[in-house]
């Protein structure tokens, strides 16, 4: 067995090769790992099935996670063979200009290095992140919940066929074979092989990554979005949205946890939202100015405002104003997504400027918060950090920068 | 006394009234700042007595670095003023495009939050960074050595002053008053407050920064920089480049501090540079091959090669390839900057694509690394990670980004 340590080490090694493939050859491996996936479709699932067993115990809903069938590694095929087909995101000139010396500085996009990525028990996740950061021209190291192990790693051999078909270092993509806490905590310490961590999944797995890593971590997930909607709001319009960023899929980070109501025009929506929301069997946790309009709801306490319910639950306030609103978000917020429903320019301004968070909609579901909306052709996560990328991170979003300085003998 | 975590958050919610200040108010403030450190040089000037008093213990070149005097503070002031006259990083559109759901979406750059320096010593760094943190709009929270506290606390005053005068938030900018071990550590983990760490100072801080903080951390200043003299060279142009990048300024982070010669030239080469280098009093640590060749000098050995020397001392190798001159530098470099110098056009392209650094050069010396040669205006360090920011960071590596999505009640 290989250390962890020795795994993060030939993965810094594979970096420096990947740093000068061609597009066509990054293409080339990534279309020849789906033809993989489906060719050795039978291996997968029987290592998924093991998997399957050990977790016999477990939740229905963990198991669903966990399981694949033909038509789910049909969906990561396709998956893997839409990122080939996007742009190359290296090797962009983002700046062209001669310095005041003579100098030609160019700024270039350029490969991150070594990725890591600690995930859950979804096994798609070990093949969207191979992709995604091997056509970004970064090597990956994945370490996943033992639950999957064997599913995983069916998965990430198929990648390293197709590097070596076509004469790449199969260590660009790395399965940590030993996950145990003390070797995740030595990836989560090792800068001089890793360049970037990336945490997936639920937020005791975030928080714990982010209070032990020295390695430069982008928080991701974390989702306590809200809507606000003004005095002026289309109340139709307001409907709709509330009822779409809340019900059309609760369980993403993208989803409303509160929705922040104007007073002036309390009375008129929140019975239309409450009934319209308990139609879909949204359970409403509410502050004292909202039950006194429609009695029958549950109170929220404090905890309420900073909980990511994550299913069909929310919490209802009254404002007193836009200032009102968006000082409720900064404080309770996880600086996602939020949206304001208005129809007043000045107070659409107020609301885009003063909140601080990565996404921020007027009139729209903040359900659009998400790479494939946003034609980013796919996404690793989605950052709810301000360091490097804020909101979906695709392929862009995984690459970094260089200069390169173009002299004639320049001394300073 | 306001513990620091009370005053990070202070800084927190001054740095929310800051998203909306104009830039002329910005740049108005800032020039009254550098007024007010000229109105008010008497008592800088006392502060900074004070200061040196307790420091009449330690070395001279420690006073030097702690010594203010006429001259220094008008370089400071001129430093401010400097800062006011470049263009706003705040409010640039990156970004501008409709999505397929009809969203019109907007990616603007808007102001990190609150940024947290840990310097050391010199006390012009706590108006350099008041100043570009708040150009940046940001708020900055300042924890400095005890050595310069009284001299901080004279100069942060005046950028208070200024920030009164013009009825802005005074927190926008915060010495720490208790600068203890334990508190700097509590600053490190608040996560809630601040957006970014900028360690500023010796290797030591700097990794110890690293090493215990929670909010994300640019990491700064450390050099170990490369020059390599491949076999198709101008020997005069090389011999330039390298005194240069030795010499000119030993002390900082750009110099060069290992020379690298390809073996061809190496008999036409090495005894000119060493000569030259003598010269100048550079002691040189030596490989095996070189001291064949030039008898006398100093062995290195597998320390030298990672040692920032920051004096006139250096490293001097033979190697056989450009390849394994990448080689070497990847091993022992610290991805801040390269030069080759060369005359054959895959050589360059093969050095420009394997030196997986901030910047690299050809046929110019590495001096160059600079935010005001790089045409920035200033800089608040040299990062020598991959995330958010690499090489000299400005203004616009002070800001982060945000997407602003008009909509007309679209839902997914």
């Amino acid at each position: 067995m290989t250390s962890l340590k020795e795994q993060c080490q030939l993965a810094k090694r594979a970096s420096r090769s990947l740093r000068t493939l061609s597009i066509e050859k990054r293409n080339a491996v990534l279309r020849a790992f789906a033809d993989n996936l489906r060719k050795h479709q039978d291996e997968i699932l029987q290592a998924n099935q093991m998997d399957l067993k050990e977790a016999s115990a477990l939740s229905e809903a963990f198991q669903d996670r966990l399981m694949l069938d033909s038509e789910r590694l049909q969906a990561i095929a396709e998956g893997v063979e839409q990122i080939a087909d996007l742009d190359d995101p290296l090797h962009k000139v983002l700046e062209d200009r001669i310095l005041s010396s003579g100098i030609h500085l160019q700024k270039i996009t350029v490969p991150m290095g070594v990725i890591g990525i600690i995930f859950e028990s979804r096994p798609n996740v070990s093949a969207d992140c191979t992709a995604l950061c091997f056509k970004a021209g970064s090597a990956c190291v994945l370490k996943g919940g033992k639950d999957s192990y064997h599913s995983c790693l069916a998965i990430v051999a198929q990648m390293k066929a197709a590097l070596h078909q076509y004469g790449a270092d199969e260590n660009a993509a790395v399965l940590a074979e030993n996950p145990t806490h003390e070797e995740t905590q030595i990836m989560m310490e090792d800068r001089s092989s890793l360049d970037l961590l990336i945490p997936r999944g639920n937020k005791k797995l975030i928080q714990s990554v982010i209070a032990h890593a020295k390695v430069p971590v982008i928080e991701t997930g974390a989702g306590v979005c809200h809507t606000y909607v003004d005095e002026s709001a289309n109340l139709n319009m307001a409907l709709q949205i509330a009822v779409n960023a809340k019900c059309s899929r609760p369980s993403v980070c993208n989803a409303m946890e509160t929705l922040l109501v104007h007073e002036g025009i309390a009375q008129a929506f929140l019975p239309m939202l409450c009934a319209e929301m308990q139609k879909q069997n949204v359970i409403i946790h509410a502050d004292e100015k909202t039950r006194q309009i429609v009695p029958g709801l549950k109170a929220a306490d404090e905890e309420s405002w900073s909980t990511e319910y994550n299913r069909l639950e929310m919490n209802l306030k009254v404002v007193g104003s836009v200032q009102e609103a968006v000082d409720h978000i900064e404080k309770y917020g996880t600086h996602h997504s939020e949206c304001i429903v208005s129809e007043t320019p000045e107070n659409v301004q107020y609301f885009m400027d003063g909140c601080d968070s990565a996404c921020v909609y007027h009139n729209a579901s903040t359900r659009f918060t998400d790479g494939f909306e946003f034609g980013l052709g796919g996404e690793i996560g989605i950052s709810t950090q301000k360091l490097h990328a804020r909101g979906p991170l695709g392929l862009k979003e995984l690459t970094t920068y260089t200069y390169h300085l173009e002299g004639k003998g320049e001394t300073r």
